[in-house]
């Protein structure tokens, strides 16, 4: 993630905060003064966003200092120091709280990740976001995912084929539906296919299918499709995943679990910013 | 919220998700294939965002069809129909997602501010949020707020005056942080400042500000600080605020309880878009 | 006023006046040409903008010098240098006019806003800006006001309340309309009410109005008006304001002054750049 | 102007004003409600941007009525209604502001240029504006000046060679200037040259220069000028141009004379918009 | 293609075009003419972009009426109609050159397409195209590419991986690189790496590449990597390949072959509006 | 053509090859790799663009070094290296592409219109470029016709008058089109009218139009035209402009050829990136 792609979504949130000015700073700080604050930990969790929240402070002004300590992917304790910020007390006092907003949301999405991938620990399940994100941060929060220990799905409807119930309704059957996508789509795409159950297994494998997306199954179901499946294409287990339920499900074999929770009701983790 | 301010939040999230085109639609839907859905409730909730739904579909044809059955603000049962969609098949397809994510999310604010409201029932005191919003979202949690029943503290940086520890440190006290404040910012303006215990209450007051901000008092320093406060003043307490607490709080007689978890910490609700 | 909220105002003025490029410097500029050139008052008045002219030769190229002489507030007298220029000489050419022309806009609110406040000096009225600004510089209209020794009214339509007669006719009185305001926005942003006589007056007291906009009375009006209002709110006399009448209204005792004029009637002051 | 040129300057004054939503009549109006409303002339003046003004309230919403009864062009009595609106009240409210600060400054602009016109009544010269305009506004006031009778000199920098002493200094002299520029610049444009004095004047003729501008003469220079030009160039007068000297300028004979404060020191006319 | 994704390419194209405003058309057509003209074929061409050009005028005017007489895709003669176009004069010439410029080149594409085409007809290659697109117009024309018959590579730098020479050495070899991206890349996206030989053929195929790219081969390269490849894994060729080499390439059984004369080398075709 | 013009057409070109990220360089190459590379030309060409091939570079990041051993204009033979490009191995490998399609198509422009200035060397004539050009690249190829040796025509539709034949029939003739025109646009540009024959010709002359567009004239009809007009107008001929014929085009005498095929049917030159 260069500057390049994130620039555009802060300079928003910068935007949306600020305005046409901070009128508190604008009001008590003389302009000049100078300033240093460090990103504290409040609780346990994984790093996500470390260098958005310095080009946050970039942003504002390319002479701010921020030194970090803990790089993204990380397991952080509560209390530990994340990063040292040195620069303009009125940017760091403008920057705040954007900074804290973006980088306690990304580490919230690689903290709940991590939960998930330490509870197939030793199965072969990957687990995977889903286009349920954020609308406007996508690229953060799958970003996060992979700092979180898991694996990213599809980015959007762009780059890769995903059949589901719909679009097998209209195109008359799985058959059909694979058939057309192979003529009309680059062969650089796959094409995931929703089964709900056996029969449909087969009939996506019959198509050759490059991956099937296994969905609302039970543990047993899983199980049988996964044995018809063997390697003949990569099974994606979807539907009721969550922390109680994803250690079964991984150990029915899947190769994936796409889990829309990841990046849907993640929970925003607690930061500090203080000054010193 | 009219569309002048929200069409360029949807525009981005459909940019975002559908890019230069959805593959799989392009390569199984006929152009010109009709179709109809409802959005379904799958839970319990408090409506927000039915109207930023419509919008979505609209940016996309502004042929499509969609009647809403029950309006923001409202309790929906698990199993209702929020509304009836019809048109183009490719654009129910394509705007789905984006639909979604946003309405799961607004309706998220609004049940847990729901939540925070009636927990603070027959207190005088007003729940209202934060500036601890998701990036880019910010006017539609807020609208979400109050459709929960809450209240808007300021919007951002630039349309009110909120005095933090940092700058009364750089302006050398209360007293001195408020009366430059005064002086320099416009007449229409409150000035809050954010105090710690009783004697900066009282220099709070002393200096005329017009809203204090009781930071991480105990019950028993709020219930002080709102009695000296009188009605010299509007009391916010902020801190600590949760849907154990929030109650012992509100019954110390405060005015407003800031609660960021509504906008930093809300659950996407279940909403499912059924093809009818 | 930092970069971050003033360069998008400069970038589309110097697309607006460059365009596909400076055809009469492409045409007899050689290459690498370098040029110094001084900012010189013409006539007597305040600056305002000098920050601003410099950006906009550092938008063109960061690597020309600017050196200013005299900062914003002051008053210039004909004849003096404003602040030195030095650098490629096509970036000196094509960025002139436009900085010439922000320059002399803001050096003429200052200029006028200076007037209004000279003219009620020793009364304790504050004179103030509208709304009625250049579409599209508002922010450094309001800008150059402060630079003038004025104050600034709200920013705009989203940072305070103003219930003017239409509000109050649809909203069924003052009382109700002041009513339904305290509900509905933030508790940080005042509620100003515009009032026509001394019932008004009374009416929008009684409804704990924050300030009162006291709208075309006569002095004698406004007399009474000041006088019945006391400390219980904020007056705020407009209509009919220039710098005849300035001085008597003033002396009714109302708190602020709000002048249209100050942003939509000034006269551009007169600024040359000489290459040297 | 048709609303592709013009609206993105309407869509900004909008975002400028509104921002994130107008508080006053959120709160006071109940949505839904309808209003009239008629745009009456407090003054004399010559009409310019009825069009912008009808612009910026459909911009807000289609469904709004605007019935203009007096077009761009012509003179209006104090008094006269100019347009009638009809539409959602809160649009009318929204609108008003910006529609007024916009049309108010285009209408000065025309009445201005209109004073020079009849100024020069008579004689051959066409009073022309120049670059001095106002950042981001430009088309709206040239096109202001040819609703007040005025004509346009180049728009930008990218549509006309105008070699002022400094390209003369750069290049070398008149001669090879022009003779540069004409090897350089499309055939389409012409070139034109500032002289200050006869020599340079008989230097420009000599080198094939299509338009003399004739900065600063006296009348007796610009006298002696135009007869020695003849129908060799276009002469163009410009520097010191007020309603008081413009007369005698124009009847040294010149084509064109170039007026700065037709666009940056005009005055902004009373209208008012008055809810029926 | 839907409006979506291309109006901000037309917008732009228009605007670079019309810029301030036409003021040939301007000058010389009253304002209300209406008129009427044909799109004609100048020459024998394939068809791709008449959406393109109708929506061209209606982002003019949405008056403006445009019936199309033929499909993308098809096949058209020298002196065949197009399109019916009926509106304001002034849409009609403004719009006029940017439809053509981009209908002109999208048929090109088509065209040139179609020639590669009918080139392998018989064999079991599909001809597809590359990223050396027009900055600018890669939508367009890759989805010309497709009216002419043939098939798109991935669309960008994000939708597939293609591992070239450089990012073998990078990454210490054929097998370590492919390894590192089944790692790290979503497993919606397939593997293709670029080989120059039969050893790399062998490494690539015992990495899983699900496609290779026989680079500069050879044909009897070519027939050898063919064979050796089987049904393990998608065969595309590149390099070298014109009219005269295609169908001999194709002969050896590739799957794919990839053009970047397609999208490079085109030339716009001949394509008439004729006002009538 | 400095960096603000350009930038913006950079910045889109590589947001559209970039996107959400290059998944192949994330996969296989480590962060913070360096390398070089150098372009060098496959065949030989005039070049153009090699500014804008360094800016694409340094937009991804300032960091990277990027030293041209031949600048634009030059003739370059096979096997020349162009330049020099040293930095971060992902920025190389990420801008590489859209580096060389804007290369390869500006000196494709460039070396086209090299070869028709050739074939009418010795002439008078000069070889102009049209507004047939690719939409959202238009200052690059006609800055590219410049180094190629060729001259500009107007920029767009507003920098210049060109009456065509829809003109005149809605202005009721090239009288009254020419004397329309003269009063309605800026004293500033030049009036070019089409003619089609001697008859259009006189009557364009006695209208005093600057130019005459000489269009679809047999070589015997330009001569007469040129001879007809002599000095009173510049001779522009167009239409069925080619390698073959401009030669004898040339040999009329006009002033200027339009040539068509510059822009819209030049083929992109071979460079490669290879990377050392």
């Amino acid at each position: 993630m260069n500057s390049f792609i994130i620039d555009p979504i802060l300079r928003r949130a910068l935007e949306e905060d600020i305005g046409t000015g901070d009128v508190t700073t604008l009001a008590t700080i003389e302009p000049g003064t100078q300033a240093s604050a460090e990103l504290v930990a409040k609780e346990d969790f994984v790093l996500s966003g470390i260098d958005v929240a310095k080009r946050v402070f970039q942003l504002l002004s390319a002479e701010t200092a921020f030194e970090k300590l803990i790089i993204d992917g990380q397991a952080v304790k509560r209390g530990e120091v994340l990063a040292w910020i040195k620069g303009d007390a009125a940017v760091l006092l403008q920057g705040e709280r954007v900074a804290l907003n973006l980088l306690q949301r990304m580490c919230g999405v690689a903290t709940l990740t991590a939960a998930f991938v330490r509870a197939v620990e030793g199965t072969r399940a990957v687990v995977v976001d889903t286009r349920k994100t954020t609308p406007g941060l996508r690229v953060l929060e799958k970003y996060s995912v992979r700092m979180g220990g898991g694996g990213n799905h599809r980015m959007a409807l762009y780059d890769a084929v995903l059949i589901k119930e719909n679009h097998v309704a209209a195109a008359g059957g799985i058959t059909a539906a694979v058939r057309r996508a192979k003529q009309r789509v680059p062969h650089t795409q796959k094409i995931e296919v929703e089964v709900r159950n056996q029969d449909e297994v087969a009939e996506a494998l019959a198509a050759n299918a490059d991956i099937l997306l296994l969905d609302n199954m039970t543990l047993a179901e899983l199980s049988a499709a996964v044995e018809l499946v063997g390697n003949q294409a990569i099974t994606e287990a979807s539907g009721g995943v969550n922390l109680e339920t994803v250690r079964d499900i991984a150990e029915t074999g899947v190769r994936l679990i796409s889990v829309g929770a990841l990046t849907h009701s993640y929970r925003s983790v607690d930061i500090s910013m203080l000054f010193v």
